[in-house]
């Protein structure tokens, strides 16, 4: 089914933008769930009508022609700014190094990928150049008045340039970008409702660090918080974040295979927290890690029971092998698994 | 003078660490301003010294051989933690544009520059190339199994390319990052103590958007903050950051020209809040600027009472002319009667 276009976008008007979406039957008016509030009290980004467009544009492109699977990739911490002309925000942090390296490993495996992604964060084959201590321009030396690829990096960034135009050649990439946590909750939104045409081909492998609190647009300041007020103290109230998994595996992409990211600091809860989540979203995955340790071992949380770990050895962490390069293809065995069995 | 290296580095004895600097004369241990409580309750950077090194390699190098007068920029947003294996934290929004395009000015006029700025945020020179929707692999194409830089960017990137190159050739720019508001405050002390030596040739341009809040070591979670506490709300209460300007200006670095910035949304507010700074800390110009106009108009509020509006033009807004290319050459032009007045 193609679904109907969200309502309340491109909307200015205080009383339409409170109308009820009538297409969510499980909600009726009398009992407006807290993310059906939240979408009500809380405008759209201006841009996400044209960048609705572009996402039906690149599904239907590959619905026609390449028939490919589809996988979006969240990826980057969500901002939660303290104020309207916005000079303080909260933050999650997030160079976005697992969504962006993961993104690569699923377009090697053949899949569309839509990366919905940071602002500024890492993207998939930019991020060996970019975030790192080198200057971009380390890269570059002069030659007879013209600027060339410095010999000692042109072998491998022949390499990744491969990869990224083949990506771009065939059309198998589309980025998006949020900065807000409000940005991104409509942009997953819409995103996931124009996916259900891809049906259980999709995937949504959410990587990014989401932030479990916000400050509702009501009690926002307009210009920058004065620090002599309150004698110079600073207090902020944050309210929770409605909890958006349950609409998505719900209501959104009920078709598709929906892997979620449990990050914690203390070792003793990881599990516990990746199980309650699976209990309550009823989803497919929780991939839990560790933020010491996150880039040389994950566990997979599945409805099964069973936690299966994957850990780098010392041998593939001296080779620099990419704890994604192993993850990928045990979460494609899984979606695998998951189209034949529907 | 070349000053003590600053206390209380390398040491994690509880003892020693709350032990008063008595090199700060003006402070008896009875009257610990805030300022020096701050040093005493919270941790230098462990990197800090190797810091200290290069900072002093660094202007010991143009002391001896070229005699520039020498700038320290600060830029990009500093970080409050909310919590010590930080997920969470608050930051200030800069991109870095202001310090950046400003260090490149500083350069083309003859000065070393000390670019201390938030670790990924935009640097001189790169900034052409990074923080752009571009890709950086877009500039990039594959000619004969190699890679060049793809022709319609090529003339152009030979330009930024020299003036970085001459920039590191001539040994004219050393960037050291931070990233939290404690790695900024320690490292502001000690760059403008080993400063100090250059006297009145020393700028300070401090365009780095530091908080005005934090979270005091002493009450901050070590481990992720959960949502579930406190029924999915949650409460941040930040103490004021101490005000290390005039501190900087009375002790660290008495002899050298300081420029502050005063960055507002409220425009109403601007000046008065620029002419408060100037009184406070009695140093010698506040380029005061509204986010939403920051890239082509700023003021300069100094002592003698006098506004100076920097605007830029229709024509010249049009051409791409950067308003750094004016606030620099202005800022050189008093700094070149503050060492005449001296």
């Amino acid at each position: 089914m193609t679904p109907a276009p969200p309502k309340n976008f491109h909307t200015s008007n205080p009383e339409t933008e409170t109308a009820i979406d009538r297409t969510i039957p499980d909600f009726p008016a009398a009992q407006l769930s807290d993310e059906d509030k939240y979408f009500t009290h809380h405008k759209p980004p201006s841009y996400l009508p044209d960048l609705e467009d572009e996402v039906k544009e690149f599904i239907e492109y590959h619905q026609r022609n390449t028939h490919k699977r589809i996988v979006l990739v969240t990826s980057g911490g969500t901002t939660v700014p303290l104020e309207n002309n916005t000079v303080r925000f909260i933050d999650n942090f997030s160079a976005g190094t697992r969504g962006a390296t993961s993104a690569e490993y699923f377009l090697e495996n053949g899949y569309a990928v839509i990366f919905l992604h940071r602002e500024f964060s890492l993207l998939p084959y930019s991020r060996h150049y970019s975030h790192t201590t080198n200057c971009f321009l380390d890269y570059m030396t002069e030659v007879n008045n013209k600027v060339e690829i410095n010999p000692q990096f042109a072998d491998e960034m022949l390499i990744v340039l491969r990869k990224y135009k083949q990506a771009k050649e065939s059309n198998s990439l589309l980025s998006i970008p949020f900065t807000t946590v409000n940005q991104y909750l409509y942009t997953l939104k819409s995103v996931s409702q124009i996916m259900e045409i891809v049906e259980k081909k999709a995937i949504f492998f959410l990587a990014a660090a989401v932030s479990d609190f916000f400050l509702p647009q009501s009690r926002m300041p307009t210009h920058k918080i004065q620090s002599q007020e309150s004698g110079g103290k600073l207090e902020v109230n944050l309210e929770p974040v409605p909890k958006f998994l349950s609409r998505l595996v719900d209501n959104w992409a009920p078709s598709a295979l929906i892997v979620s990211f449990k990050l914690e600091t203390d070792n003793s809860i990881l599990i516990k927290k990746a199980k309650n989540a699976l209990d309550r979203y009823q989803h497919q995955l929780v991939i839990g890690n560790l933020l010491q340790t996150r880039k040389k071992e994950v566990v997979f949380v599945t409805p099964s029971g069973e936690n299966s770990w994957i850990k780098l050895t010392d041998d593939q962490i001296s080779k620099e092998v990419e704890i994604e390069s192993l993850i990928i293809p045990r979460v494609i065995e899984i979606h695998t698994q998951w189209i034949e069995n529907k």
